[in-house]
């Protein structure tokens, strides 16, 4: 069994800049928290980063082959912007969890809007790296049944 | 420590009515799921449904005197019509999180907007009984900071 | 066979205010002829009015319990508020028609939109009594099928 | 006393296309019942169907001479474009009533604006044949007060 | 000569919670101010409060029957979604005005909205307790006359 | 020379319908006025009136092989809905004045909107009868330059 | 008889900037031609222009002490931006006629809107320097009625 | 086989007008072009051309009779304006494409609408007269399957 | 301690037009009674009227250095056109209190949107002369804090 | 001459992923087809596909170098998002169709905006692998000219 | 050669009011700078301010009398409301800039609408004091071509 | 002292397309000017070009690690479409001006909204090549602040 999870623009800076906000966390440290989440549950993760929205399609074509069972994908600001990751992940059709660190409700009003919401299984917004690790875990469950 | 649980419209019917969309547990079912799990964590939880917009006022108005720290809303119906549960939750001004059981945003377009939201912790939707738990674990992390 | 018709908010002052708008007769008499409509047609009906929403939630919530076999609602103010009881409606799937004693479209702008006329099998409007006779005509026939 | 229904575009295809839609009765057959109808009541029904908005507002037009008293319109797919056919019930000034086979709320979203509902004494939607039953009895009893 | 004030939902919160926007004084305080100076002019006031719709929409329904005069309203959130009294409001066509004890229009988008200031007398918002006191000395003018 | 004037839907009803809004004269005697008013000035007008969108699109397109010069129209209700008679007019590229002898802005909301002023080479609505002669004047005016 | 012209800003460039597209009359010789028009109608004329809304204002509200019968204006660019005169003319319902020597529906989506158009009398656009003279006959007309 | 090609309004103007815009083949041109096309693929072409809405409704109604198989329309402004044709279209259920001479997303706003796109088995547009000819070649292509 | 009243266009008129709508009192008549009910409380009032909105910018400008604690201000059209006064408001930073004679909220839909109300201190609308009375006991009891 | 194909996000998962919609035929195979058809007319064809919105950029860009004289691009997500593509082919100014492989209109509401159809020669969707081969024909007929 | 500077309303307050947002510097102290900046390039500057929409309408309308060859505006408030300097700017034909202090997009919505940009040589907004010299350096560029 | 000039897509186009609208100056000719301009104040400039957003985003991320102090960007078709960019800004906290060649509001209705706006120090827009050098300028003084 395996869990992809991608992540979207500007992700990669994650502890570095703005930690009152998305926390003190890396990226990095927060994807080894996640697949070790995983891990107990006998499912292998894997977590790909790009600011890239072709690499993401990419990633998301690939995936039918490389046998992924589910998808956690944190769009960050493609989720207002990219038909294209929506259309790769309609297209493969492996269910998929939207999550964000950061409650998009409480920003501008263009974050409203989200090309995946209606597509995903579940979304889960507001809770830093805790939204990932809820993720995993709706993931595990999800793979369970 | 305390935790309430608040239940809107019509999820009384819930394990009786569309199993198929919403799932075979009853709500008590769920909630001593939801409870259980609180406790473990040496969290006291109250669970509450009601149909009336004004009954969840007046529990929302009491849990400061009641002495709840975190607050679980799945708000139902009211997600989209209720301003004076909004109010009420922005008076006692108790950490909270809104969760639904289905995924608003794959349903009718009214659903897409919600007057909690972007006064909330976070938003979990999609999961079924899951997104009650899921919200357990992240009220019962959010206690422990 | 049972018919239960459903009185929205305000509706209990028929025939006390306004009767230029909407007639001189009182609830209780319309209800009287529609009853009795219905029983020549060997059709128990049951008439409910209330102001408030939860009421009405409930009362659709127990008509599963009841036996009840069609219902027709007056939502008046309702009409354009209440999502619960849309929901409601969807949840006991009892097949029901919406009625107004006036014309909505005539009035305000606000009036013209319906939480229930896409979910009924039929609307009718701006008949006075008679939109309930009517209905209580169409409930009999639905039912005779 | 004269009731004049008049029927819009499509109408005539009644019967012969999509039956478990719009029922297996034709026009003729459906105009013969309201007749029908009519005459118990001792007034007598003219049924007229076009796929042409001029010939309907010629046919508005010319009631008044012909002392029609009432009119009952089904404007199908004229209910969303026709300025013109509601201009010439306002100028004939002759009480109509609006029905619809089928529920214009729940198909697409431009059918949920009407020319003529604000003019109509009523609406009746949803009740296939018996929308036009429902009708000329309102017309009948219009007519007797 | 009978004056009746109507509070909203959250109101029996004053001089609880967010003194710094709403106050120190605790709603029977105001009612105690304003039912003293209806007095002196020998007005009657009658204050209620509820957090339920039904309660208030009964409320109005019932003081045709006991004698109010003049209504003042502070409907709160109902202000943005409340058909229901808005409509008993107009069915008892007693004159009214609608307060705030904060300034709306300072507020969120949503609160630009109400559902009576088209049908009040006046409005009067932003005053705090003063905005009743105005406008109890308005309903004193006002049945002055 | 020669000036058409075309004259839309239920406007063949004028001087028996309403007279206190449209007036007392008759679309002849309109019509003969009009006549006499560009015979004056040694142009030969034609008049005609259609309920029928495709009869005025066809009378337009012929207009070119009658060697009309000018055309007012008057499109009453197509204002709103035509297309095809804008297409037409279009086509032909003969100048064009957009008369209506009431104020479409003082109407219903739907009626500020004409398929027709921006290509019009004016428009003059609210004078009654006077619209049409005012028309005829510009329009000799027009033929003089 | 007395009827008032009154000029919106820069009409007062009239002739001498863009005569393609406004003609190569001056104002004044546009004002004295619709002068002498009413004066064969036995009918005062008096022209104003003003680049100044409170001007415009004072001019309208003095009309009254003047015995102002008819007002003729042509708002310019006030035609989109001022209520004041609108209001002013409201508050001397003194009949007047908007006038346009363009016509605004060719030009900018902003100029489509009109603060006056359904308080007017009629109105006339886009026959340049014969929009005044127009509307000079039709005042005529209306004072002679 | 047989293949129906609509035409609608002021498409008999082709070739006459504007010829640097719409080319400068007349219909019959058009149409010759399109029958030979579909001749060569043993398929029998019927063209019909109408500026009236009810003369195309009549039309698509009897294909059914007359054992039509499949439909080109270029609808022209009915494109923007008829619900009438699109229920009929949707009621005798023949495939059909929507063609165009012009790109109609290159004109006005009000042009980007089509009531036809969405139940077409495809949309071609801005070829001129091959835009006939390539719906010719789907349509044989169609049947041939 | 100054209050300022500033009276935007067409209050000038107060009293000798349209007495049914705005009552009987001229402006200086309504002035004496607002003044002498500050001079009671010690406070100097100082009343300005203008149909330019130059002038009352420069009011407001001017009135910092003349010592002025609190604004009352009828923006009467400005309400809904002027960005420069609420600018101007803005940038002096004395309170104000926006009050309207009548209910705009019962007036035309442009009607509803101020350019002031989220900037004052509060609002008070539709109670004609006692709007100015009302606002002058608001500005004594905040200028006594 | 030489025609440039150009794809889009995700068409390179063709004929593996969803074929009921999309149909059997592989990227390579379509494009076999295609070159074939254009070789035919002498005429070379190029087809690139890419995922990310800057290769195709750049293949717009160095198409002026490599004597592009036509191009033929299947937008695909990109149809909705990219305004950099719209503005390389505004900037080389090459002649392009637009195409689809399903029909736009029949799906979510966002798909009905294009921002290339506007600057777009034509606009073929709804024909699988035949708009290709449609655009094809239409690409050789416009470069014989 | 001479560059005119239009200074829109509640300028004349600069560095008397808000100079943390504004800067310090007076309206006379900038001239200075920009007269001098201009003098250095052998242009003659001269800056006006006014409160009044009028005064500069007619200060454009005399610039092509005075020899104006440049304009620089800050409109201030009047970006958002004033057509009739915008249609001063359109009739005298002279370049011109847009400028701003502080940045319109970072303030309310409304701001975000000039009727100034799609008419101007340039836009520079946000640089304090410095939006007035760029301009200037601009405006000199621009006379020296 | 670093400034970092980010060129978005298709600007490398510049100088060998629409010359006429944009200048005969390549990207590189203008990025010489623009690092001349700011080498004489002792200022290192870096410019980069990419028609890649993640490109841009990589840029600005790495930024802060080569100490860049401050950075001029023109988003050309990113300005409408790219949060990511914006979102990289926001996270790296760098001062930015936002430029453009060419006037956008004089452009398509979509681009009126930039991303950019509300963020950036200020902007700049119409000035050709200029808008680099004033904005350099402007980099220039800030950074000496």
């Amino acid at each position: 069994m395996t869990v992809l999870i991608i992540n979207g623009p500007n992700l990669n800076m994650l502890g570095t800049r703005e930690p009152e906000i998305y926390g003190a966390l890396t990226l990095p440290q927060i994807e080894e928290k996640v697949l070790a989440r995983l891990k107990v549950a006998g499912i292998e993760g894997v977590s790909v980063q790009s600011n890239a929205e072709h690499e993401i399609v990419d990633t998301i074509q690939s995936a039918v082959l490389k046998g992924v069972d589910f998808i956690i994908i944190n769009p960050a600001a493609f989720t207002h912007t990219s038909v294209a990751i929506r259309d790769a992940l309609a297209a493969v059709a492996i269910p998929f969890i939207e999550i964000h660190l950061s409650n998009p409700h409480s920003r501008e009003a263009f974050r409203k809007h989200s090309y995946f919401s209606d597509l995903a299984v579940g979304v889960i917004a507001g809770f830093g790296v805790d939204s990932y690790l809820m993720a995993a875990d709706a993931a595990i469950k999800h793979l369970a049944n």
